[in-house]
């Protein structure tokens, strides 16, 4: 019997989900609200509202296991689903990633350090909470959260006004900013029978909260034994099937926790050449019941992501020991279009190619 | 501008070339007489003959550039799309695998070593031409011969008559049968721009004139060097663009040649995981004018095919280290269903994991 996967939200994450899981034998159908959602190029798309309760629970009735290219599905739509298919990973793990608040609470129960923080629920709060934390903060919305979305710099007492205008109509939470010497990630996979594996960590740059480079494995023994321990607790407090991603900040050679997200994550997109088997890969073979495969790396890659404009094929084919990955997307301004990979058997060699393809990608 | 890539043919080979070429951008069309065709999973297919130009007229249009995943697609229809899009490779190089006596002609001009063979006409000549070549010999059939499809051993002369019967009604060729200590193939790749690149020798084992496993790389420098020497000369002289693969028996330390396929092969589905460019997308980035990637070998490959029976992907992935290939084809007799690879760092490593995924092959 061919297993059918559902994949919620049709973005380059589902799209590359099929890719990898076709060979496996797997069947895919995804869902989106947009008719033209890139997923729909490689497999069957149905068109509709993550909210439409109706639409999904059909959409599920048709698929043997559920799964997410979008985090920010409402979680009442991932329960409905629930109760008629297998949801992977579950609703109460997409909606520890969903809301700032309760993934911090996650990671305070947990003992996994995380940078200071607090609610404000209302302006009369935000003066005391901000002045509690210090200066520089970051006010942040506690939900749709993304990519540097909803969140607002306060350097001083002076910028507290303006912020709360911009964010004040839905719940906020008050973070102290930190000053970190690199941020970076890890991509950590549990499978349904409970095993658990780990990617080396990735280095991350980021630009305006878009992610713009990863470099990969981050060669610190200590700091990856830290991170999968700290992985490895949130994985097993959700009974988590499938990739999860946790961002953290490197302080004083320590780590804090950023934000997690359940899902696979463009910080792992170096896996697909780089690892002996890809995050994509694993994500399936965990959600439909099948061993983990090994994530050991092939080498020192460096992915690097397109973003509002793709150089062509050639370009980045030119330089040598590229490849390259077209979303098959529509150009706009702050969009990932797609990405390209090298890897290397020196981080030498691999910083060179670095800073070419950044070059390709006009930075 | 998207470019189309059309495949004539949609069996597993265009169904890895689509899943190999989407990521770079290229969109896929498939033609093939089967309704149920498996890669008319991943991409649109036309269903109509090979011999209907009408149909492949229509289809050539709608493409930028028309490839096979199949080399017994009649020549003309080959030349009447080559009238209307770019056809690689080029019919006159798809012409060269298709007859036995031109191919042996073909590495006779070359200086590439082939076992001694003749035509054979007509029954009258049948005994003296097998008394020139001597005992054991093949008779085989110029046209249509692939996965050991029509040819018939001569033990002595007593087989003459009976292989007469059964293949005469159509133009042979009788072969020497060597007493070789190995079958390799060379899978070889030429750019548009006229740059080659070739895979490492892989050592293959048939059964019953089907491919059961193949390991790579064939690590012997000299021979790896005569096989790059002869298909080189092959590729240049039919100026011939994408992934060609030449089968060689190794004979008292030599090579001959036994035929050429004008596209990916079987031989070659390691490279998806075991080299740092899969043939798959070497052919692509050929016939669409990118440049070549990398051919080296990322360790120990082997890969086993699932022949009229496949195993659970539950099974196969168990082995650790392996990935599985399922082609979504309906099981059948003596049909190519799947195939795993496994890649590791020592042969003896490798060899392991090919006993054991023999095993999960059922052999």
């Amino acid at each position: 019997m061919t297993m059918r996967i559902g994949i919620v939200g049709a973005g380059q994450l589902a799209r590359m989900l099929a890719l990898a899981g076709i060979p496996l034998g797997l069947q895919f159908k995804m869902y989106d609200p947009e008719r033209d959602a890139t997923g729909g190029q490689v497999a069957p798309l149905v068109v509709g509202r993550f909210d439409d309760i109706k639409a999904l629970s059909r959409f599920a009735h048709s698929v043997d296991v559920v799964t997410f290219d979008w985090e920010n599905v409402p979680v009442a739509s991932a329960r409905a689903m629930g109760g008629l298919t297998r949801v992977l990973p579950s609703p109460r793990a997409l909606a520890a990633g969903q809301e700032r608040l309760a993934e911090k609470r996650l990671f305070e129960r947990l003992g996994v350090p995380t940078p200071n923080s607090a609610p404000v629920n209302r302006a009369a709060d935000l003066e005391s909470v901000a002045r509690r934390i210090g200066f520089p903060a970051l006010l942040k919305t506690r939900r749709w959260g993304y990519d540097g979305k909803g969140q607002l710099l306060l350097g001083g007492p002076g910028d507290l006004q303006g912020a709360w205008e911009r964010l004040g109509s839905q719940p906020l939470l008050c973070e102290q900013k930190v000053r970190f010497s690199r941020e970076v990630s890890l991509v950590a996979v549990r499978s349904r029978a409970g095993d658990t594996a780990f990617y080396p960590l990735a280095q991350n740059v980021h630009e305006d909260g878009v992610l713009v480079i990863t470099r990969a494995p981050y060669q610190q023994p200590q700091l990856q034994k830290m991170a999968e321990q700290y992985a490895g607790r949130i994985l097993e407090h959700l009974r988590y099937v499938g990739v999860l991603c946790v961002e953290f900040f490197v302080v004083q050679g320590a780590l804090l926790a950023n934000e997690i997200a359940p899902r696979v994550h463009n910080s792992g997109h170096w896996t697909i050449e780089g690892a002996d088997t890809s995050q994509f890969e694993n994500h399936l073979r965990a959600i439909a019941g099948l061993p983990l495969g090994s994530t050991r790396p092939r080498g020192h890659a460096v992915m690097v992501n397109f973003v509002g404009t793709i150089p062509r094929s050639r370009a980045v084919l030119s330089l040598g020991g590229t490849h390259f990955h077209d979303y098959g997307k529509r150009p706009r301004a702050g969009r990932k279009l797609g990405h390209a990979t090298y890897v290397g058997s020196t981080p030498r060699g691999r910083d060179r190619a670095a800073r070419d393809l950044l070059r390709s990608a006009g930075r």
